[in-house]
């Protein structure tokens, strides 16, 4: 009898995932596109036979990159916790690294259950971007100020409603949507229905509480860091484009706040490219 | 009237080139086939209207990258050298990267006026290699004897017949080696005949002179560095095969010596993989 076949009790998983995300439509799946959930969930059904969605505790992009997001999904599997680590990177392919595999409780949900996330943004600054570096940064060798910058960022700590630096195209929130997807060939109860995801929409605001909030000078790279309760769907690319615009002169560093207020995305700046982002991690 | 359309006398171009050969079929010109060769031409031409075909100090093979690859080509373009490293790094793909452009002799040739090339290959160690290396190391978590590997490093210090880690599919020879395609549409004397092709090809033996051969610990790769007058193709990628079959205790240290001494290909061990090979420079 295979460890597949062996019926055992419902185990919620929580994993913690890298991923190079250059070569990627994004965390979340889609039909005929290559995406790091649609790599998952076709690795654990290789692995146990179960067609399983892995939740992600946030979607990213494409082209956008982590270091350590984290999803959760229900498995009948018994394969040893222990096991699941190595069995997984032996059929994800390298861009996509399982760094943990751990059981959780029934009700820990890698969205939901989230507290902290913390991202970063990564500027290249000098005139030439290495080819290695290319896939993983933002190339903008042109003049900024730097300083200033650094101030505006502190601007956007605390609780505020950040529907200018939110993407205009979606009424979905990066946190709140759950994958239409989610319902096809669930099994378990752990995964998400349609209920629990018309509901958790309904229910949700642009405002976000901010924690930290900082732009760091590294040798070549100037990045930006953030942390906060949640963010909204390219809200780090909108505020590194409006801090941006900072940094050319563009606006002032007291024009942030009134951004803020005008809770209107068209008075912010562009959205950063996709390459230089991270989701750095998830606190729960 | 255009830059280009000035006819200037025939000037003699270095270029050094960074490049990720991840997404490439290596460096010489192929029909249908992305290469670093074949890109750098039509960034030239695309510059100059001028088909000129680079010479690059040596062939990298596909996947194999280039901290500072040397190319030579003649141009008649009257655009300062100070304005090639901006203008051709504008067209180039971001993968492609021109770190310097200077004028030199007209005799001057980056392949037969090479005196001292260096190569680095770099081995990923710990159980997970971070998605973010994947493309730029080779990967290899197992038991390695470390130690006795930096010693066999030391056996091909100085000039030894290295035939036993030369390509066994090839005639050819990494070096010696001219691009059939070099003749096509080259409109300056500076680029190289079919004669040249022929004379150098002939003349050539698998006799190497090895200056350096080492193995470094840096945090959790094993870099391996090695200098020498030439190398044949696929040698130090061979010679990589080889001492890891030494680290794995497969091999005796002192057999290095004999594999040496039987110019069999077949006695050393596998070719490793492009991905961790580095062309770090070409002295002159």
């Amino acid at each position: 009898m295979s460890e597949d076949s062996k019926e055992s009790s419902l185990r919620n998983l929580k994993v913690v995932l890298a991923y190079d995300g250059s070569d990627y439509s994004g965390w979340q799946v889609q039909p005929e596109l290559e995406t790091i959930q649609g790599s998952l969930a076709l690795a654990i059904g290789r692995l146990t036979g179960e067609k399983v969605l892995p939740q992600g505790s946030g979607r990213t992009d494409a082209g956008v990159h982590a270091l350590a997001q984290v999803a959760t999904f229900a498995t009948r599997s018994s394969i040893p916790v222990g096991n699941w680590q190595k069995a997984l990177n032996d059929i994800l392919p390298p861009a996509i690294r399982v760094l943990d595999v751990q059981e959780v409780e029934t009700d820990f949900h890698a969205r939901k259950s989230a507290r902290k996330k913390t991202y970063r943004y990564r500027i290249y600054r000098a005139g030439v971007c290495p080819p290695f570096l290319a896939r993983y940064v933002w190339h903008f060798p042109y003049p900024l100020d730097e300083e200033t910058m650094t101030e505006a960022a502190a601007v956007v700590v605390g609780e505020h409603d950040f529907t200018s630096f939110a993407a205009v195209d979606e009424e979905k929130r990066d946190e709140e949507v759950v994958a239409v997807h989610a319902q096809n060939g669930v099994e378990s109860g752990k995964n998400v229905t349609v209920d629990e995801c018309k509901r958790t929409t309904a229910g949700s605001t642009n405002v976000r509480t901010v924690y930290s909030s900082a732009w760091v000078r590294e040798g070549d790279e100037f990045t930006y860091k953030v942390s906060g309760s949640g963010f909204l769907h390219h809200m780090v690319r909108n505020l590194v484009g409006t801090f941006l615009l900072v940094g050319k002169g563009t606006l002032r560093m007291q024009d942030i706040g009134t951004i803020l207020e005008a809770r209107n995305r068209s008075a912010a700046g562009a959205t950063a490219p996709a390459s230089g982002l991270y989701l750095v991690s998830v606190e729960y």
